[in-house]
């Protein structure tokens, strides 16, 4: 952990009495002058730290900005996602940076997040917006042991993960459309893009691409998109902490890839199920030439949608655009 | 086509009578002096073009080299595979060169032959050895609108164009492996590694890493090696001119891969297990962690190897290590 980052976790973990920049200096081994230089960096950055002789430094509170430093002090420990964390200002797409990191080896955990994408991409090649500041547009790469057509799993776990960790941030309730969708009262609000690099038999690594709207307002949103997305801000009425939001979603990553490579994917698929708007509904798939009508039954243990038809067959649906029928 | 290819083209047309620099010229609409400077480096590159007052310029024998106009002269047009032919006289693999142009946009077809590879690798990270000039190691990239878990057509599309050129050229036998391997005699001479980039629900792109063992001696595999793999050369007792075989391998892959995206599969499966020496035996699969053993049945609409368990279950195997049992 950078010292940044010790300082951050330091001064929340003090956050009603303070800290003294004595304690701070003796505990990292730095010297005062030191820990003053680099609060006053953290000043410049928009952190509001306090200073009294009596009560020692005080984080009295953080900007709307990501920052590496910041969100490892957050996150904490965790086993493999966040291990590594780069915060960009502008880039293509963080899909794009992932795989560049991937292609050089790069371990398994690290994520990028940018604070706005030039190209940020969905699924099926589609656009992506990713206005500055008001959301957080991230991807995770992953190293996981898997055949490809049990890739599927991560976006399940990814999406309960999601689901997870905005009912505790921002205290609504979210349903996931199947299979990379968050929707609240029926509008989207988290779009999960999974790109693999594969084997035939074997996945060599997985990218998962998220894109959450947390505090866009109705008018940041292309106009044909109004009737179908929305932001956790709007669902909420209340703006949120991105950088806590981040860290909570990080670290239920964490947990949920931990259950799906332990081979507790089942307990995962339980969870999600619980939350899911398409199972139980009558569905239609579009899979790009082909359309199947049925009913949607259940996920089966590689995170397949199994959908009856009218004719009693059961299609196995890995991906395609699904429409909820009334 | 460059003028090189054209040239080259034409010789082999006219390889009777041989063709005038005169005619040369007017045909391609340069200079004498070009066509006879053209002919010059293609003199120097090993190209042995006898030239006399009365029957014009002859070829008289290709250097066993991989040149990329000849073997564009050579292929002559297809389709898809081959459109764009680049040779490299070393390089890390093959599949690395065609990673970094997928990634730039470069359109399917284009096909890239090393004279060796310094990290040749097989499946599952295996080593490939690649000694200079004894072997076709190359890889084409594919971009085929297909589902991740349909790439296995492609390895069978492959494996049966191998095939089959390698019975044209070299008039031997060759057998198919499952998923990926052919053999002659019992013994390894071609290995085919499928490499794609994916989301879940469709392929962005597959390179197809082709390594034929084709004028090694046994000299030339490592001794671990020589009770398992064997050359074209060794098995038919004749060195085999590796350009021709070249020409010959595209041709038929462009044709076979038509015949996949074509909606064609079903007769490139038949074709496929007719050479097949895994259908019709007991097998042991070996998939890392488990093993599969039971009667190798058939091959499903995806390339999917069917294996019928001793409990009278059907098996769908994507990968993994077969051994054949006696």
């Amino acid at each position: 952990m950078t010292t940044d980052a010790q300082i951050l976790t330091a001064l929340r973990a003090a956050d009603a009495g303070g800290v003294s920049g004595a304690e701070l200096s003796q505990r990292f081994g730095i010297s005062r002058a030191a820990i003053w230089a680099r609060i006053e960096e953290l000043r410049m950055l928009g952190y509001d730290i306090s200073a009294s002789p009596h009560l020692g430094y005080r984080l009295v509170s953080a900007p709307d900005l990501l920052h590496a430093d910041d969100l490892t002090a957050r996150l904490g420990k965790t086993k493999v996602v966040g291990r590594d964390l780069r915060v960009f200002q502008e880039t293509t797409s963080t899909n794009d940076v992932i795989e560049k990191l991937a292609r050089d080896g790069v371990k398994e955990g690290v994520v990028v997040f940018a604070e706005t994408q030039t190209k940020g991409r969905g699924r099926l090649g589609r656009k992506w917006a990713s206005p500055a500041r008001n959301g957080l547009w991230f991807s995770v790469l992953l190293r996981p042991d898997l055949r490809p057509q049990e890739a599927t799993r991560l976006t399940v776990a990814a999406a309960t993960a999601l689901a997870r960790a905005i009912r505790r941030v921002a205290r609504v309730t979210p349903q996931i459309k199947w299979p990379n969708d968050i929707l609240i009262g029926g509008k989207k609000v988290v779009g999960i893009l999974t790109e693999m690099s594969a084997e035939l038999d074997r996945v060599r690594h997985v990218i998962l691409g998220i894109g959450v709207d947390v505090n866009l307002n109705a008018g940041d949103f292309p106009a044909e998109l109004r009737k179908l997305a929305t932001s956790l801000k709007i669902e909420s009425g209340a703006a949120v902490d991105r950088a806590e939001l981040a860290a909570v979603i990080l670290r239920e990553l964490d947990a949920d890839y931990a259950r799906v490579i332990g081979g507790r994917f089942a307990a995962v698929a339980d969870e999600w199920e619980a939350q899911c708007l398409t199972l139980g509904r009558n569905v239609t798939v579009d899979l790009g030439g082909r359309r199947i009508q049925g009913y949607a039954e259940s996920l089966d243990e590689d995170g397949t949608l199994l959908i009856r038809t009218q004719h009693g067959r059961l299609e196995r649906i890995i991906g395609g655009d699904v429409t909820l029928e009334k």
